[in-house]
């Protein structure tokens, strides 16, 4: 009965479009680079000039049989300190604040404690003042709670980084979620996560390495609205924020993981890959579309055979995309410096909403 | 110098899928289907019998040359109706306690006063006590925040409904986020789209319409885990949330939009197609690969150019669907029914949860 009722509805994808678009847009445009951080689409902080100085203002989506373009991050990530330094030391001149960091490191994790002292120089560099909690291997929950809602009340520190992984006995979505999340600066609090998931929303905070691919496209002008992305990986700290910030810039984004059958062939599809696995090149150059953008999220130990020397590597066989790609992320010096960056960049955005100014 | 570095590691896709299988599995894996309600693989109630009562067990992704399984809603939301009715009658006998639903209503739209009016039917059948809030269309910001807040304090009241869209002068981001998220049974709040996007997080509730799809696939055999899904339309109340819930039952989803440039070609790969639209018809038969499941969430009203009626009719254009698809919804009496029946068992769950019941 039901298929006997034949509607001459004709419905076009011009019509798809014209409708989503109309429903697709914020109202919310108005932040800044730095500022309160999100927007709908990205409005980089330099809107007037021009954002992408480091490559041409075109992107161009090729190969030319060569090399592939090599999206480096340092420079970015200077140009970001310089900026969070600037206005830190504005701030302290104009209103005699500055933002400030707090730190919890449970445990002996000599990974965990070399990036502490990654990010407390980072911050000493720009102008963040820091405090460093350290419990020990054994503490309990509640002390390592108290810590944190410590630091929750204190009104003079703007965020509070609680570095993972814990130890197994401590339930980490527990104390991410005591966090205030207006000091989330990590952006891992799942009230950030929602409002980063639902459109027109607007989280307090976006994770670091999300921010990081979106600052690494952006500045080297590579247009995301409308492109296919394929993002390899959907751990908490990176793949599925980063397929939901790139969502929000209206990327197509197809999320994979071990359960796909087939990533090399969705893989091949997209304009865009972000590679979140945690497997020495796992990404080879037969998975990459000629002139697609490679984001290498990886950072993986790996012994080089020859000199019995541990390196970092990425989850991209650099030497096989970079002959594909039209841009690549190199590991190290890729994603890894500017999402330092954006943690200075995020603790900065909260004192300024501590402090009115935004 | 970079480059000369090449490090002889052998990733195979074996090791990738062994590695995140790993990592992907939740502890939490003790949910019931009316229980709080987030399992990081859903699990049905009814375990231990077999949950696929309607169609035969193993489902068959194929065409066979004639037309789709049709995926009735309707005997679904009956089956799961009964299910509610019947623990709130021993609810009642047992403890004394019913669960209770407050729906807040503002102004006059004749279609929010249909969906209204039919979400107390449902309640009334089953057992759930409902309580009305009505205000005008010209009522203030406060005062709806008094009304939502009231109930959010009444202990008696489980769940809470705020019948969307709301007046153009009222900030809806405002009011969602201002319901108890315990109390949220639509499943709308950021913390609970937040937690529904985390894996082995559990948020109090999950959208109706989501639920629903999940509902319709698992009861009919259909198979999630590794199959390529292509939702079309992301609304926060269904696209969105849809593709998160799928996500988190491991299926690979890409989530088209209207930035989406060939969404024919993503859909026409994809085992699963979501249409979220709202265009009457948009999704065609050549979009569709032979033998796919086609969910259909679109609702739109259509006059019938013969009769002059209006008529409900879905995004997806099923007489051309039918032909190509193993199974497909109907528009109406597929999604829809099972959506409210999805209502009841939340407000079910918020009361359960409320008196120690789970």
């Amino acid at each position: 009965m039901r298929k006997s009722l034949h509607l001459h509805v004709v419905a076009c994808h011009r019509t798809l479009t014209k409708t989503l678009h109309f429903h697709s847009f914020s109202s919310q445009r108005s932040c800044t680079f730095l500022g309160p951080n999100l927007p709908d689409v990205w409005v980089p902080r330099e809107e007037n000039s021009s954002p992408h100085t480091l490559l041409p203002q075109k992107f161009q989506w090729a190969n030319d049989g060569h090399s592939a373009a090599i999206l480096e991050g340092k420079a970015i990530a200077k140009q970001i300190k310089l900026k969070v330094a600037d206005e830190i030391s504005r701030m302290k001149s104009e209103i005699g604040k500055f933002p400030k960091l707090a730190v919890v490191l449970v445990g002996d994790r000599r990974d965990s404690h070399t990036f502490i002292h990654i990010k407390l120089k980072a911050c000493e560099k720009v102008g963040i003042e820091t405090v460093v909690s350290e419990l020990p291997e054994n503490c309990t929950e509640n002390e390592l709670l108290n810590v944190v809602s410590s630091f929750n009340d204190d009104k003079d520190v703007h965020g509070i980084v609680v570095q993972l992984p814990l130890p197994q006995h401590l339930d980490e979505e527990r104390i991410v979620n005591v966090v205030s999340p207006e000091k989330d600066v990590d952006g891992f609090h799942p009230l950030n996560i929602g409002n980063l998931a639902i459109r027109g929303r607007k989280p307090f905070f976006i994770p670091c390495a999300s921010k990081s691919c979106i600052e690494l496209l952006l500045r080297h002008g590579v247009e995301i609205k409308g492109k296919r992305v394929a993002i390899i990986g959907r751990s908490k700290i990176a793949g599925l924020p980063t397929s939901l910030l790139l969502q929000r810039h209206h990327a197509t984004v197809s999320l994979l993981h071990a359960y796909t059958k087939n990533p090399e062939q969705i893989t091949s599809e997209a304009d865009i890959v972000v590679a979140d696995v945690g497997i020495p090149n796992i990404v080879r150059g037969n998975w990459i579309k000629k002139g697609a953008v490679i984001i290498d999220l990886g950072t993986n130990q790996v012994k080089d055979p020859s000199s019995q020397v541990f390196r970092i590597t990425g989850d991209v066989c650099f030497e096989e995309a970079v002959k594909v790609a039209s841009a690549i992320t190199p590991v190290p010096g890729g994603v890894g410096p500017v999402t330092i960056s954006m943690l200075l960049a995020n603790t900065l955005d909260s004192a300024k909403r501590a402090f009115g100014m935004v």
